[in-house]
This record gives C-alpha cells, sequence and structure tokens, in this order.
C-alpha cells in the first residue's frame, strides 16, 4: 500500500499541495467542509453582486478529475490523533494517513465579541458573501419604503469595519453601487446620498503596503465617494449600528449593514493540533511550525496557509514572517509537497523560503495600488493602470479557463454599462 | 393626481401588465415579495447546476429602470379591502388604488400532506432551486463515503413525483448529470450506477401534451437513463424515501432526495380576495374571473396568470380555460392592461381571448417534444429538433440581452464538455 497524505482543506494551500504531488507514488486524500475550491480574492465580488458564485467557486472533485492519486472528500475534521495518526470527522468516521497536511485557513474574530456576528457578517465563505449582499441590497429596498428621514438616513449608511484589502474593496465597491449602479432605479430616494464609511482602528488602510500606497488608496477611496475614519476604535455594534471611538471622542453611527472585514483567527484545527501534538499557537490562534512547516517531534505532520504562523528563510538573511495572501499559501503548499517527496526519499527536509513578488490591492473601478519588488527595487503604481494590472493578475491566476471567460465577460459588460449582473436577494432567513 | 395602478407579483403576467401601461396616464406600482423577476421555464437549470441563478433573474428595478411611470417596491402584500381601495402589507404599511391587478401567481401544493414538503422539495423559487441543487449533489458526496452498500444505494436513488413538465426535465437532467457530468469524478463510487425514477399518478408524462409525444416523451425519458412509473400513487413521503401504490401493489423506494413536481395551488392571496370581494374559487384555489378577467361586482380589480381560473373567449367557439403556461401568464396581463386603458377613456372592457402557439416540453440533452399549432393544421415533433427549437424559443424569451448571451454560453459549454459549472452547494442548513 502506497503512503496516504490527508490534506485537510482545498484553499490555496491544500489545492496546491495536492497538485504538486501529482507524479509522487503517494496515495492523497483531500477532505474539505465544502464541495468547492473558492477563489476568495474575488469574493467581494459576489458579496458586491458583481460576480455570480459558479464564477469563483469550481467543485473540487471537478479540478482532480484527471488526477487519479486523488480522493476528494466532503466532510470536517474535528480532532486529531498524532500517535494513531487518524483524525476523527464530525459524523464519527476516522481516516487514517502517514503524511498530514493541514490546511484549513483562517476565518473572522470579533476579538471575544461574538454578540457583534450577526450584527456584522464578515467574509469567508459564499454564505458569507451572500447574506453582505442580501443586507445590501435590502437596505436600498426598505429605504425605497421608508416615510421617516432619520430611518431613511440610517438604512442607507453602510459601514465597514476593517481597513485592510477587503475592507477597502468592500467599502469603495458600495460606493460605486450607490453612485453608479442604483440612479435612476429608485422613485423616491435618492441612492447617491447612500454614506458609505470606512472605520480602521490604525492610521492608515492597507497597512500591508507602503505608506505613500496607503495614501494613494485613501485619496482613491474618498474619490469614490467613500469617508474613512482612520485611528477609530470600534467599541460595540449592535442591530441599529455601531459606537466608534476616535481621537475627537465617541461617535454613534447608524447603520443596518455594519460588515466586518477586521480581525482574522485561525481555524479551530489549529487548537485541536496543539491538544494533539503540544504544538504551540500564538495569540491569533494559528500553529507555530518548524522551519521545513512540520511541526517539533512531528515531521509527518505540516501546517501551510493562513494556519500556519511560518517564518521565511532565505540563505544570508534575516528569517521573516511569510504574510498571509494567497501566494504565500501557494508556496507553503507545495513546498509542504515537496518536503514529502523528501522525505520518502531519504533526503533531508528543507526551511521555507517565501518568493515576495509584491502585494496590490484594488478599491474600486479604476482604481488600486500595486508595490511590486524587481530587480531594479521596488515598482508602486496606483489608480487605472494599477487596476488594469490587478484585474489581469486576478484573472490569470482564477482557477479554470471558464470561469475566467466568464469572469472578464461579467466585468467588461459591468464596465460600460456600470450595472452588476448579480443583483439577486435569496435565503429569506 | 392620475389614476393609480397596483400590481402585485412581478412574474410574466405582472411584468407584461405593467409594461403595457408605459404609455397610459397613470402611475403604476409593481409589488413583489422578492426583488427578482424569476425567468421560471429554467429554473430546473439552477436546480440541476447548469445555470447561476443570475442568469435568469433580473431585478425587477432595473427592468423597468426607463419606464418612469413605475414604482417597484420590494414588500408581502397579505390583506385587501376592496371598498376602501387598499392593499395591506405583511410590515403593517397600506397601499392604495384605483386598479388592481393580482398576479400573484401559484405555488406547490402538497395536496393536504404538508407533512412532506421537508423530504421532497418542491420547485418555484430561486431558494428551492439551491435546496434542490443541495441534495442531488450532496447525495453524491454522501454516497462516496459511505461503506453500507444498501445505504449508497439509497444516496443513488433519486425519486421525482409528477410527470409534467418540470418533473420531466429535473428526472431526464438528473440522469444527464450521474452519466455524462460526473463519472470519472469520484473514486469510490460510479455515478453512472445512480437511479433517477419519475413517478406519475396517471397513465402518461406530459398530460397537456397529444399522446403520441406523451410517449415520445416516455421513450426519450428512458434512453436517457429514467425509469418512468406511471399510475402510481404517493402514499407517504419520509426522510428515508417514499411508499407508492401501483397496479403491481404497494412498493417501496428508498431515497434521500426527493422532489416534488407534483402539485400546484394558487397563491395564498386567492384567499384573501375572496374573504375582501366574496369571489368564487376554484378546487386548487384559483380565483374565478369575469370573462374580462375581472372580479364579479368588482370591475376595478382584474386577476391574471396562474392565479386566475380563466376562460378564453374566441368569437363563434366555444370558450376553454386558459393552460397554466407563461404565454397565459402574458397575455393576460397585456389585456387586464388594455382593459384599464379602455375603461380610462370610457370604452367596454373585452372578454379574454388566448391565442395558443402550441405546446413545447425539453426532457434532457438534444431530447424534447413540441406540438405547434400551424394554420396548415397540428406541427408535432421530438428528438433533436424539438430539442434546438426548445432551447432557441427559451433563450428569445429569457429577459435581458446579457442573460440570453451569458445562458447561451454557458450552454454551449456544458453541451460540449459536459461539465455543469454551477455545481456549488451553499446554505449549510
Amino acid at each position: 500500500m502506497r503512503p496516504q497524505v490527508l490534506i485537510i482543506g482545498c484553499g490555496f494551500g491544500g489545492l496546491e499541495a495536492a497538485r504538486a504531488l501529482r507524479t509522487a507514488e503517494v496515495d492523497v486524500t483531500v477532505i474539505d467542509k465544502t464541495n468547492h475550491h473558492l477563489f476568495q480574492p474575488l469574493l467581494y465580488q459576489v458579496a458586491t453582486a458583481g460576480l455570480s458564485a459558479p464564477s469563483i467557486a469550481a467543485p473540487i472533485r471537478h479540478l482532480f478529475r484527471r488526477q487519479r492519486n486523488v480522493t476528494t472528500l466532503m466532510g470536517e475534521v474535528v480532532a486529531l490523533d498524532a500517535a494513531a495518526q487518524t483524525v476523527a470527522l464530525k459524523d464519527g468516521a476516522t481516516l487514517r494517513w502517514d503524511h498530514l497536511i493541514v490546511a484549513a485557513g483562517a476565518t473572522h474574530s470579533y476579538f471575544g465579541r461574538d454578540d457583534w456576528a450577526p450584527h456584522a457578517p464578515g467574509l469567508k465563505t459564499l454564505d458569507d458573501a451572500f447574506e453582505i449582499r442580501r443586507r445590501v441590497l435590502l437596505a436600498f429596498e426598505m429605504a425605497e419604503r421608508e416615510d421617516d428621514p432619520v430611518k431613511r438616513a440610517a438604512l442607507l449608511q453602510f459601514v465597514v469595519v476593517g481597513g485592510g484589502p477587503t475592507g477597502v474593496e468592500l467599502a469603495g465597491t458600495f460606493a460605486e453601487i450607490a453612485r453608479h449602479t442604483l440612479p435612476g432605479e429608485f422613485r423616491r430616494i435618492d441612492p447617491r446620498q447612500a454614506r458609505v464609511l470606512l472605520v480602521e482602528g490604525s492610521p492608515r488602510v492597507l497597512q500591508a503596503m507602503p505608506e505613500s500606497l496607503s495614501e494613494r488608496a485613501r485619496e482613491q477611496l474618498a474619490a469614490l465617494g467613500v469617508e474613512v475614519k482612520l485611528g477609530a476604535r470600534v467599541t460595540n455594534i449592535d442591530a441599529e449600528g455601531l459606537d466608534i471611538t476616535t481621537a475627537a471622542g465617541p461617535e454613534r453611527l447608524q447603520s443596518r449593514c455594519v460588515v466586518w472585514a477586521a480581525g482574522v483567527a485561525a481555524s479551530p484545527l489549529g487548537r485541536a493540533l496543539a491538544d494533539a501534538t503540544g504544538c504551540t499557537l500564538d495569540r491569533a490562534g494559528r500553529v507555530v511550525v518548524e522551519p521545513d512547516l512540520s511541526l517539533q517531534g512531528h515531521p509527518n505532520i505540516q501546517v501551510v496557509g493562513d494556519l500556519a504562523a511560518a517564518q521565511s528563510h532565505a540563505p544570508g538573511k534575516e528569517s521573516r514572517p511569510v504574510p498571509g495572501v494567497s501566494p504565500g499559501a501557494k508556496q507553503m503548499g507545495r513546498w509542504a509537497a515537496t518536503n514529502i517527496k523528501r522525505r520518502l526519499s531519504g533526503q533531508a527536509t528543507l526551511p521555507f523560503r517565501y518568493a515576495d513578488y509584491g502585494n496590490l490591492a484594488t478599491i474600486g473601478r479604476n482604481s488600486a495600488v500595486v508595490d511590486l519588488g524587481t530587480p531594479a527595487g521596488q515598482l508602486r503604481f496606483s489608480g487605472y493602470p494599477a487596476w488594469l494590472f490587478w484585474l489581469f493578475a486576478h484573472v490569470y491566476f482564477l482557477i479554470g479557463y471558464r470561469n475566467r471567460f466568464v469572469v472578464l465577460l461579467d466585468w467588461a459588460w459591468a464596465y460600460w454599462t456600470y450595472d452588476r449582473g448579480a443583483r439577486v436577494v435569496t435565503q429569506k432567513r
């Protein structure tokens, strides 16, 4: 019997790990809670009705249909046994493994205030995206039917908490919907009077970017009609809005549509791994891994992607943390596969080295910021050229040719008409 | 103030009525429970993962954006007052009208056995379609993880109750998924071993069709791999399957995926109308209307579409019931608008006359039946030419050019690759 490799989670890390084992003499099992691989960088487009869900989600077993050494299972891992080399699934089943790659990713964290969750959904899954789409579109529908001007203003106030890439994308697109997509379709309200606020605790948006690009992003957000509140701490969120504190003192923001893009926490599987192996978790619940991505004392368990607190080890340079972006997850996935192949052939594993090609973030129509590492130094640009670069980079990396084509088509249509084709409200919950 | 026309429901009937009032000197309000007009003839494609929801649903207010005399509202009408000329909404609001068009459509009926609903979802809304898609795809996923051959066979048995157009389309497409889309993607099960059953109480499928075409449809279903059980009465449905009775006696069918395409009942608004006006309801709860589609004693209330028990009154011919198909609803909607315009200009209203262009139903890949009325007599054909005819007729009538194009593209892709692009499971309920 060939060595059994179990991969938990089929995001970017898990998918790349399984693909990199294509030619290895192993049996690979990929298990995921859902039936689809999600192209998360475009999830905000589903939440803002620009794309339909199938455009950015591909059935996992379809992606592996020609890779005969992969078996795809849908299920949820809840516990691990490192000595017996098994995992336990939620429905009671057990799976055995010789090599384990844990790529379970991250979820959103409300910093201990889980009671905020119903009032401020986050954006990690398709269901999250549908919920946000529903809230945004229904807010305009309810405003059209509201006679009280105070209540109407509250319905037309949208607040995004968190100025990272997701928060910036959402706020920019909300403003675009209000200013360009919906005007002309309402008879009693003017959608352009909607107010979109972006609330960020630190002094700038897009903290992973150089300061100059953060400032460009803030300017582009303002040009799109987003009010950016920096240095603003959220103290409470309820069904009617939220309370924030800034240098100017406390402030109340009425809103029926608050979106949470602030906190990220590692998957609860990190805790299960710690229980099973005694490994260390960092403050965000991520698993502290060895240089080769394995767990101390457990060379046959590796952790990749957002669940791993990993370091990049370039020869002759100080090691530095791997950022929580999709290229990081993909590279770790491939590295873990390589290490398994090396161990099977009796070679030593290698410390992970992250190839940093730069960073990019979109803000809205014609607006983005790009920070690329080139041999000649950092290349930084923003605005329309950055937006075009972002667009083609994302379509290029989309899984599956059909998806790429449909997404390009949807975008071309949306760009010329300002229409957003997926403005459908479902899930009456 | 101009006369106020209120249209309840924006299916085919309500949409056409509002459009036909484009040039009338009236203010039109269209109210619907959802935010979208649904192209119901293709809903089964969403349920079977062939199309994404936005491809067949268009935001109602987007459709009316250039028709300035239409105001779109999202809300649910629960009661009517014929004397005060108002309707009451679920949230307590009231709307006044001078002319009322009720186009609230139909829902599915379990013939008094509402306890069957959770075990056998019907197909009327997008949420219904997502639920069916979820159940079908999850059945294959669970089968891949099931070791017990008896349980696995039950998971791979799909039952559609009702041999009308929807039941035939669903059964044919389920068989296509099992035989063509999924094989090669599973490692433990062979999806081709899935069994698809179509259970119909009467002696033939597609009862609205001539007998010869019903027989063609049955043959094409068999060729696609569907087992058709005719003259089979459902006596019970539970979480594990259903009980039927045929001439051969009672039979138990194990299934975790039963779909209900058997009974149609008028919208509960029919009952509300009867309470408000004393109008008569037929056995299916439909409102019996006057020849001009109005209610007896209430010339300013008209009922159109599936909610109306209407007759077609061709001069010199016996009046006959209007079938519950989309051309019927559309024609009634336009007729009601014309009658309002005639009344406003002091003319008498006209009795409704249905133009019957024939009937068509698709069964699956390359399979359909068509029955057209031509000046030279009935034109009947089936198989590939009928399927092509069905395809272009449906794409032609799809609302919105973008939708037509995307749907054609999706179909072309699906046709050549046997892939179904929308195989995404969401809504973990």
